[in-house]
């Protein structure tokens, strides 16, 4: 350029995001996000399904939505109605389905249907970074109800919406995370999912069901989803193919009654998500998913067990746990005086890279001294040499912990 | 459900566009949309690469964004910067590129980058249907600049930019689809282009460059982008594979100056687009892009002349066009008599879709009786069959064409 660099600065909206740093790749040690293991990508499997499905079908290629219409790839759809039944017990068909770019458009498109600026919704205190991001963005009031070790307390739930009613305030939705919470990894018991439904069905306040993690549980059994037990349809239904099968491949869906979903149709201006993913994975998962997903499933525990071992080990009672459910993290108190997002700085500096707390809860007293750890992407080896490294920080910039192992650690000073 | 059906009527915000129709299929004749040519969809190279790429490279699914950071996946935006620099004169480097899903989201991330309610853009008069949907739901007025057979007229530029400074309103950008114009099939010559270059300097407003089906010219050579020709770096550019490999495959592309690039960044919250299908589109047009794209550009051509024919042979002189330098498009004029928002919905009835001008055009006496044809996507028979049937519709509803080949028609009034 031989002018004067062209000045955006006067034309940008006054509440756009403070702009994105450069990529500088990722830590040696990543704990971060929801990455998977590299090693159990089905490529074989997914070589063979993607040959066999543009041999058959290529051509339609040619057409947006490969003519099947903007609810997406017909036989995905039909795949996930049977897995949905067998694993959820959701009674749907393909046209209660909408196929999207992974989980985090269903919650753009579940959220620009139902909320405007002002709005309130219930979420668990501790949940998804994504989720409370987008309400932060989108001016909506996110009350965070506490979790125990059964996922969302009842109690707190109900003393919420008694509290919003008597000041008048109707929440657009209760959002959750029931099977495999992230980032607790707490599995909601078929009870409490019922007493849930009950608050719904009295105070008028559907239920925004996420199950982006539910495919990933160490005891292949799980309570029926939330909108399975509904009598009133009064609930939003979305899962993905992110945690079963890879990330990267950006398919999720959303399972909604026709009069959310002709509105969600109406705000899905994308011409589609992508055809050959929603393709590949239909071919792949009707013949495989059910015997892949154990097999991924006990990969990543013995993933967890590393982890676990390595933090107990490395931090002794320094680091507190319980042990999830399922899924790809674990959900880690350190000492009070450890501030997770300092430390996140620290750590990134020594090649480790964490998921501070506050980042993932709506109370920043609670979680400032919690950290989340994603034990699915790194090598068992990584997660040990990582977990070391991590405390090695955490001893040089908070003082623990103080012991390794039962064995009293060379900086100690007690 | 046995208890009375959730109502989520009363929590949806009021702006909400409408709900969408049931989905029913393509028209027997369908010449709407975006649609390509089944026939000249790669299948067998793209199987090859695919298998290819998974082979080498499939375990990175397992991390989102295969860990090539949220512009994408690096071997595609290097594909990319060769190419442009090959058709399109535009030095860029992979840093330059941020991969998006579909030029649609390229256009939600300059829009959201840029926009608020009540601004001022100026526009194309006729153009895509997609672009004019997203500044009315935007809130953004959009000022129509008449085109003639080069592409937007630039003293109606001039004298729309003066008027607005008169009235103390900076238009946010300045949208052209210089390179075959949608719907009109224009290519603007380089004087134009380094004219519209000095308003947007001399006005400081930027250019927003949609080259999507730039790649489709009928002699293989075109202008360089504007944005290989800007000094200040006051243009954002946007493309895309839907035309030049498959539609359904959403990959599209973004070239802008970092300011604004990282300001896109962090409005892209979707954890990245579809990789495989960046995968795939990497390895295939690397090793056969340039040979591909003459083969199809020479269908499509094929298939115009069988449009233009079989409307000289049904319409006569009811129906008159300018022949487009490329594109898969036709933008035809009946008589005045004919609301074409009226044909499409009888049209339709009778097996055949067309798009109606008016949604293609901010000027509805201009566009009343004009629509626009996609020929790329039916067969040479179904055009024709498809042209005769449209032909007896306009016929029957609006008395056009009276004439069929200078032959006079069975239902002829004069």
């Amino acid at each position: 350029m031989t002018s004067a660099a062209f000045d955006f600065t006067k034309l940008l909206p006054p509440d756009l995001p403070a702009a994105a740093a450069r990529w500088t790749g990722l830590a040696k040690y990543s704990f971060v996000g929801g990455n998977n293991d590299p090693d159990e990508v089905p490529v074989d499997g997914l070589i063979d399904a993607v040959t066999a499905v543009l041999r058959r079908e290529g051509k339609a290629l040619a057409t947006y939505n490969l003519a099947h219409g903007p609810q997406g790839y017909r036989p995905l759809r039909e795949f996930l109605t049977k897995k949905l039944k067998r694993d959820a017990g959701i009674e749907s068909s393909a046209d209660d389905l909408l196929l999207v770019s992974g989980s985090l458009q269903a919650l753009d498109l579940v959220n620009h249907t139902l909320l405007s600026r002002g709005d309130t919704v219930l979420i668990e205190q501790e949940t998804y970074q994504g989720s409370l991001n987008r309400l932060t963005r989108l001016g909506v009031n996110a009350i965070g109800i506490p979790l125990d070790r059964d996922g969302m307390r009842m109690d707190a739930l109900a003393a919420a919406l008694s509290d919003l009613k008597s000041r008048g305030i109707r929440p657009k939705y209760i959002y959750t995370i029931p099977t495999v919470q992230n980032p607790t990894g707490t599995i909601m018991p078929e009870s409490r999912r019922e007493e849930m439904l009950r608050l719904s069905a009295q105070h008028e306040v559907p239920i925004f069901e996420d199950d982006c993690y539910a495919d990933l549980v160490w005891d292949a059994k799980r309570p029926p989803a939330i909108y399975a037990m509904s009598r009133t349809g009064g609930v939003i239904h979305i899962g993905s193919f992110s945690k079963s099968i890879a990330p990267a491949l950006r398919v999720g869906f959303i399972v909604a009654p026709w009069e959310v979903m002709s509105r969600m149709l109406a705000l899905k201006t994308d011409a589609g998500s992508g055809a050959l993913e929603q393709m590949v994975l239909a071919e792949y998962c009707d013949a495989h998913f059910a015997t892949h997903v154990p097999a991924l499933t006990r990969a990543l525990r013995t993933k967890l067990d590393t982890l676990m071992e390595a933090l107990n080990e490395q931090f002794g009672t320094a680091a507190e746990f319980d042990e999830p459910k399922g899924g790809i993290f674990l959900w880690v108190k350190l000492p009070d005086n450890v501030d997770t997002q300092k430390l996140y700085q620290a750590a990134l500096a020594a090649g480790v890279s964490i998921n501070p707390g506050p980042e993932w809860s709506t109370n920043r007293s609670y979680s400032h001294s919690r950290l989340r750890l994603c034990f699915a992407s790194p090598s068992h080896q990584e997660i040990r040499e990582g977990v070391a490294a991590l405390a090695e920080v955490c001893r040089r910039e908070f003082g623990v912990p103080t012991r390794i192992a039962n064995v009293e650690a060379p900086r100690a000073t007690t």
